[in-house]
């Protein structure tokens, strides 16, 4: 028979069980969190009807459609296609369940969307989304503005990657300085994206590419700029900010931020975990108020590993309902692989059982099975070793998978009603009472873990 | 602007939130009772190159293809394909990461799989699968099987579904009974599959469709389905094949069966809880030895809610190593959305709190914040109500949800130190001091748990 060499398919990732177990420990950290706040969970198909995806101006060039592999192709395949992120399907479901749900309405949505880019520097074609969005309707509160960076703030802390900062902004603010400059409508987005490069291309490029494009004066445009690289503390960007009136766009703007940045604290994030940064447009051609974006202070290359914002309208294209609402996403495929690679998450053991049983006596099998199913009604993740192989192959099957205690007993211990139960951390191995195994397991888990295990 | 009318595309389930609380609940025990048994997480993309997908000759009408929705198609795009299962990845993936596994390799993999079948009759297209396996490297021993039924037993157990029976059998027995009747190869599965009518066409059809494919004599066609239809108690029926003595294969079988048998009651699967079923033959073509269904004892006609069985060999399209396995699924969406219309499952609260936070008085939101704040780092999911409507809305708002817990604070509390918290299960309200909110609630929690509420 012929053998199919398997591949991987670039930009689809797969991790080994050592790294799954850690990705799914961060999903865990995000869900719990999302909970934490009350935030409903739902998921949405994978798939979509097309002339949804496509309502707002999806990229179609980005979208994998469907198809029959072969036989009669069904008209409805024509129609359908994967989910490109999540946000439109939580318009389409909003939209479609308004009258069963309860507003405000908060959602979580942890789920994989499709992305036909082409797979270079580190993007991916499958991907974890994890949202949250607040949804009111007609209206919605600033404060919920607020809360959504005090969950940010405790799922990255929580999740242990090292120093982060919450960039916060509002859009009024921009667009307010803008207007008074005489720069409108279209050439708004034009002039953020030229202000988003000025990290990567220097003042003096985006200087003159700001004059050409708008026809500012040279002093207007280094004001612009400066404005937009403002780099004090918070409370005394507020101060400089509510000194400046520039106009009533410009002042709500600035309301709103301090009213947002005030009660961060009060929700919990420290002062020194966000920043306020006028120079923070990314995403702004969406947003309509508050904005969101978070980098990791050791590796700012990876890019925004949480941004979102506030805006206007959730589902226009589906419903004449007026849905406001507030949320945030966060790419955790690209922020897990990233972090990887960087070390600052490590791999461990490639189980999620503590204990192996090992098998010395093929006649005791029984007796093994006991133990465990007595070590699982205790609450502790355990695996039996059933091969009959020799015990030295069997503890470096558990060094390999990186159990934390085997236990092993052989006639001379069944007779005394005890078991060895080696500690692989620690090296240590005591013989005890089968009686006092999972306490004395649980005992010694803990201190493992309290070493940092 | 015109809107578009959002609809369900039929086959593509969806759930309010209040449903897929219960639905992630069964995806929490699932999960929770996998790694208890030291199942490792794996994920593989949703999407496989064609030709790993077709390997073993899966049903190319029912895989989903992708294609660029416009733009040009790229020459990879027509290669790749939405996974039908997770047993073929699964066997990609052992293939491929042969060198990095430890054997034997226990994985569980809960993802969703989409097949393009007509959506009739509760099929679903895209669906949740919930599958473990153990993968041997050249052998696996057989105690593996008599693990996987104390598995589903504690699975279904936990879910509290109701009365289910795992039938168990052993392929070997029926194949050896053939042969002995000299029914082979190609008329196996032909007569297996029309032993699985029996109870749907009756004894009368099924026999005389069997003499007329194997031309078999009356007496041995009613000898057959005798056979097949043994129904005695487990001890009985492993009696009665023993001493049969019907030829090699038929005793390897019934040796077989009963060592995975009586090692499952050592591993707590209760008697009452499974059947030798000899005529369970559903899946047999692919199975090599022990096999597994389960049905629900009061609603059968959801069909099996969890299938498996042993293996010779995982992987042969992909590698030439030998790869034994057993292991099963869980078809989760098919049995969760028929256990929700029958009613066996009941859906509560639509959010994942516990406690609301009303806000009388606009000028305290940062108190109510920090109340928040406290009950979260108390471990209590918590939503605070921020709009500014009265609070006979907000407590509507609260019992729409399913909130348990309402903390109501004016000034009056405010100067005291105390808050009112109104048990919503019981009506119960009270006045308490502002420290003992979460250990009250979380007393109240459990009491009210008890009472099963």
């Amino acid at each position: 028979m012929d053998i199919i060499v398997p591949r991987s398919i670039s930009g689809f990732p797969e991790w080994l069980p050592e790294e799954r177990i850690v990705e799914l420990k961060l999903i865990d950290i995000i869900r719990s969190n999302f909970e934490r706040y009350g935030f409903s969970p739902i998921e949405t198909p994978a798939i979509e009807n097309k002339e949804i995806l496509l309502a707002k101006g999806g990229n179609d060039k980005e979208i994998y459609g469907l198809r029959r592999l072969t036989g009669d192709e069904e008209e409805e395949d024509r129609e359908i296609a994967l989910h490109f992120d999540l946000t439109v399907p939580l318009a389409r479901y909003v939209a479609q369940n308004y009258q069963k749900l309860s507003f405000p309405f908060r959602r979580y949505q942890i789920q994989k969307v499709w992305r036909g880019e082409r797979p270079q520097s580190g993007r991916f074609r499958e991907f974890y989304q994890c949202d949250i969005d607040v949804i009111g309707d007609g209206e919605l509160s600033l404060l919920t503005d607020a809360e959504i960076p005090s969950i940010i703030y405790r799922i990255f802390k929580e999740m242990n990657i090292g120093s982060f900062i919450i960039r916060i902004n509002n859009r009024k603010i921009l667009q307010g300085y803008l207007q008074s400059l005489e720069i409108f409508d279209e050439k708004i987005p034009v002039v953020l994206r030229l202000i988003d490069k000025l990290e990567k291309i220097g003042v003096q490029r985006v200087s003159s590419e700001l004059i050409e494009i708008t026809g500012l004066s040279d002093f207007s445009a280094k004001q612009l700029i400066e404005f937009a690289s403002l780099d004090y503390s918070n409370e005394q960007i507020i101060k400089i900010l509510r000194d400046m009136k520039v106009n009533e766009m410009f002042d709500l703007g600035v309301r709103e931020l301090a009213t947002v940045t005030e009660h961060m604290v009060a929700l919990g994030v420290p002062e020194e975990y966000f920043r306020i940064s006028i120079g923070a447009v990314r995403g702004l051609d969406y947003y309509t108020g508050t904005t969101y974006e978070t980098v990791h202070v050791d590796h700012p290359g990876i890019g925004s590993i949480c941004s979102g914002g506030r805006f206007d309208n959730l589902a226009s294209y589906f419903t004449e309902k007026k849905l406001p609402g507030v949320g945030i996403s966060i790419g955790l495929t690209r922020l897990f692989s990233r972090l990887l690679r960087a070390n600052i998450l490590q791999t461990g053991p490639s189980t999620p059982a503590s204990v192996l049983v090992t098998s010395l006596d093929s006649n005791r099998i029984i007796s093994y099975m006991q133990i465990a199913t007595k070590l699982r009604d205790a609450g502790l993740n355990t695996e039996v070793y059933f091969e009959p192989k020799k015990i030295s192959v069997q503890l470096k099957y558990a060094n390999q998978k990186g159990f934390a205690f085997v236990v092993i007993a052989g006639s001379s211990e069944f007779e005394k009603g005890t078991v060895q139960l080696k500690n692989l951390k620690t090296g240590e191995q005591r013989e005890i009472s089968e009686n006092n195994i999972s306490s004395t397991i649980n005992k010694e888990l803990d201190e493992l873990k309290r070493a940092g295990f």
